[in-house]
């Protein structure tokens, strides 16, 4: 089979333009960004008035391959255009740190893309830059402030504001900086997020409007003074000209799958350190001009769906019409114990056993009052009896199930699967939140863990106790809680497959995103700088004298 | 009068595919960033047929508020436009790191600007973003390189390459990194820059196409190792994903005046580290569009002209037709001595004391056997006799002068200038270099202070003395020299004024930037990371809930 880039690269694309013709909008409503690109402006998402349906699609506890719920979204849309519904698609932007480090691109793949995938790969229109600045330029007015004789008492031992690059460098997970002597900073111990775990990212993809953008960068909170107090982006100067870098980025962006059907891409945020869905814009804008939209979150359910639910959907006022559980053969026998070599053989057992994993996160969307369904990604490994195998166990659990083959077939290997969405979709829902806004954050943490993760308790470390303590103390505890843990388990321990139970889980630190409106709950050890393994992506990246783009996959 | 962007926002912009079109381009040969910035397919610069005129405008040795090269440059395209000359604007992309510090923005002044100024002066079409994420590409690589077993033996404290943010950030100078234990990556000492001193600007600025591009960025030495043996891009396999990175950033912007005549902004170095000039790409394309191309080099005639001559003319075959000198009062009657709260009254002593300053900027232009011309940049508190002072001077000199009065008036106050600048073009010039490729690096320095600076000698430091040795054993002996010292005087202590003389200049460094293709030589210290002053330009910058931007000047 052809590479993902050379399929993208043969595709006939539409016009950009004309992609958005087909949704309505004029020229003055959108800004071209090359032939193939545009940004739609954000006003035009309505908040009243006709509204589509929202299709979430998540996934089950994931192996580090992943498991394809871009391109199973892509495949889902392109398959409900081809049955006639007006649907949108609604992504996740990619970071370049992946792309050049393990993973590759992250636009879908096989026949099931969205295009152009060179360029929604790399720099797009420039959004994932602009979220760097903003953030870049607060961490240099933070240090400036210190240094221009430390106006508001800043303790350079809590500045906690981290510098970003977009980019895998565990190089700068720990640096020391402001040395040199006196005229060129304060000395300090410090570190750098990759630019997606930014909580500029966050906010980005939770503001309303250009107006609640700008409040939300002003309550960041950067540092703490020598007497324990807050100081924010507000209090330091950087909201405005922050909002300013941030303005055009806050503009939606439009593309089009291989069949020339529209997607909206917007936003990225990391799915432990915070929420791990596409911009509110971004959805309320696919909503306001389709009648159906398919959207993802970040990791398996119990990560980015609880997150899309409890945190995006709760603050945005949305509710999904349908979830779609994306499932593999190979991850399920991968949750049964299947040594890594043998993903490719056939093995019932194995198959069963790990079931498990795809019932409990069933289970969990279903609590949340959402009509569910189940999509297995298939693989050119898997046979027909593991297919029947995971069609019989949904049947038990009651759950519809269909066979998606849109990375081999596009639109039409989606079909099936549409179907089964428009199945069972329901007009009215509302989501049955994990906790409500007034339950104390410890209690909130309690009852993800136990209702969603199905731990027997959460200890806390001493100084996660004190953090909470603190973040209580200065009114935040009405937030949602974003819980940061490893995304191959249920628990914290990316060890416990398939469906643990009876387990504790460990809260080893506690962090306050007063911007983005919740409370990053961390248990285990949790990256927000990857570093590149022994031979990078990058080396494989290549461009002719034409400007053809060679090796990204 | 209106501040910059009160003018700048009240303006009447034409779509910028009416400018193109005007210029001859199809609709498939510009990309279309937003309604009013557009990339140029860079194949479009040709190297032979019909080229259009070269006016190389520079300056006398400014004042930290600069001379308004930017603003006379606009002013002299728009007056050769009034004039029926079909005249292309060539200029510098400007960097976030002023435009957030003192500076503000960087797209001229009153009625002589480029538009929309509020985009060049923020992301533009993110050239920078991608320059920036090229660069640091690069670094993660190299320490990757020595964190997976070190294949190419790289001695830790011999990188050479460092980070970048486009960010005045002194807390980024200096810095330890690689901290935090084993698997945190190999401590070492390190440090940022800001994006427009990177290597990669100097390379994006100098390359002739996407293919000389990757070349040249192969080349750059990142390291060296534990045997003193260079290590490049091309060996940690880097390149080809650096070219991808910049290869949509390659392509010349298209922007206009005030006075809807065409405009590229393209590539900004910095005039100390590198050569301070546009694109060659840019050059070239403007040559292949207009009849007349009015292009800058930066800060003094000293370091940017001498640069653009005999470096950028050298390597890309370019001699302009024209040599443009702006010289205001205020900065005259600084050179003469002038208190700096009385620069605002008029005092003909001090002015003509200081033109000695001007005088011998003539004087060296003229040896580059270039016809040479002297603009006033008009101010509000010049008088009569002041200008006539100047231009008596130059009468003495037999230099043309014409006083431009473009901040005020756009190009019907610079008419004068346009018209005085094709009095003395001349059909075919050759710039006569100050060097020769053949002769040694220490001897081509020696020439540039001797000739250009009017230094008795140079002396150099025991550890720029050694690099320079190795330099020229590695082979990179007949490349030019790029000479980092102050831009105040021609000497390299920025105290000393006007035409100082009988000096002699200390060399304190020698950097080598193989894949620009020139030798860094650094005289005193030379800041390649700005700091953020007391308060920052970015504290006065806002944007309302409609997307106006305020507060950028």
């Amino acid at each position: 089979m052809k590479s993902d880039i050379q399929i993208a690269q043969e595709a006939t694309l539409q016009p950009i333009a004309e992609v958005a013709k087909k949704l309505g909008l004029t020229e003055d409503e959108i800004s071209l960004y090359g032939k193939y690109k545009a940004k739609i402006d954000h006003k035009l998402a309505k908040r009243e008035g006709k509204q589509g349906k929202l299709i979430l699609v998540t996934a089950i506890s994931p192996t580090p391959a992943g498991e394809g719920k871009t391109t199973i979204s892509t495949g889902l849309a392109d398959g409900l255009n081809a049955l006639g519904k007006k649907t949108m698609l609604c992504l996740r932007e990619p970071s370049l740190g992946p792309v050049f480090g393990i993973k590759g691109g992250a636009a879908g793949g096989g026949y099931a893309q969205v295009v152009p995938m060179e360029d929604i790969n790399l720099h797009f229109t420039g959004d994932l830059h602009a979220i760097g600045a903003a953030n870049n330029l607060l961490a240099a007015m933070v240090d400036n402030s210190v240094y221009q004789g430390n106006p508001h008492n800043i303790d350079p031992r809590r500045i906690v504001w981290k510098r970003c690059v977009d980019m895998n460098d565990r190089q700068l997970r720990f640096v020391t900086d402001g040395l040199g002597g006196k005229v060129n900073g304060v000395p300090r111990e410090d570190g750098f997020d990759i630019t997606v775990a930014s909580e500029v990212m966050a906010i980005f993809c939770l503001a309303t409007d250009l107006k609640d953008l700008k409040e939300r960068l002003s309550r960041i909170v950067v540092a703490y003074t020598y007497d324990g107090q807050p100081v924010t982006a507000g209090q330091i100067g950087a909201a405005g000209a922050m909002t300013a870098l941030l303005k055009d980025a806050f503009d939606p962006n439009l593309v089009q799958t291989l069949e020339n059907n529209p997607a909206i891409i917007h936003g990225g945020p990391f799915a432990n350190i915070a929420h791990g869905c596409n911009s509110v814009m971004a959805t309320r804008l696919s909503l306001s001009l389709a009648d159906y939209v398919v959207t993802e979150a970040g990791f398996g359910a119990d990560l980015g769906a609880e997150k899309f639910l409890d945190i995006k959907c709760r603050k945005a006022g949305l509710s999904p019409n349908a979830v779609v559980i994306v499932a593999t053969v190979r991850a399920l026998k991968h949750h049964g114990g299947c040594p890594k070599d043998q993903l490719g053989v056939e093995n019932l057992e194995y198959l069963t056993a790990g079931a498990d994993n795809l019932r409990r996160h069933v289970e969990n969307m279903r609590n949340f009052g959402l009509p569910v369904c189940v999509a297995i990604n298939a693989f050119p490994t898997d046979t027909a009896a593991e297919h029947d195998c995971v069609k019989k166990i949904c049947a038990e659990l009651g759950v519809p199930c269909a066979l998606a083959e849109v990375f081999a077939k596009g639109g039409q290997g989606g079909t099936e699967l549409a179907k089964t969405v428009l199945d069972i979709m329901q007009d009215d829902t509302a989501v049955n939140f994990t906790y409500p806004d007034e339950m104390p954050l410890k209690e909130k943490v309690l009852s993800v863990a136990q209702k969603i993760y199905r731990a027997k308790d959460v200890t806390w470390s001493a100084p996660a106790l004190k953090t909470l303590a603190e973040i209580e103390a200065m009114g935040y505890g009405n937030l949602p809680v974003c819980i940061a843990k490893t995304q191959y388990s249920f628990s914290d321990d990316a060890k416990l497959l398939a469906a643990p139970s009876d387990f504790t889980m460990t809260v080893r630190d506690v962090r306050l995103s007063a911007g983005a409106g919740f409370v990053v709950v961390i248990m285990g050890s949790i990256m927000t700088m990857p570093g590149l393994p022994k031979k990078p992506a990058a080396e494989n990246i290549d461009v002719d004298e034409n400007g053809k783009i060679t090796g990204l996959f």
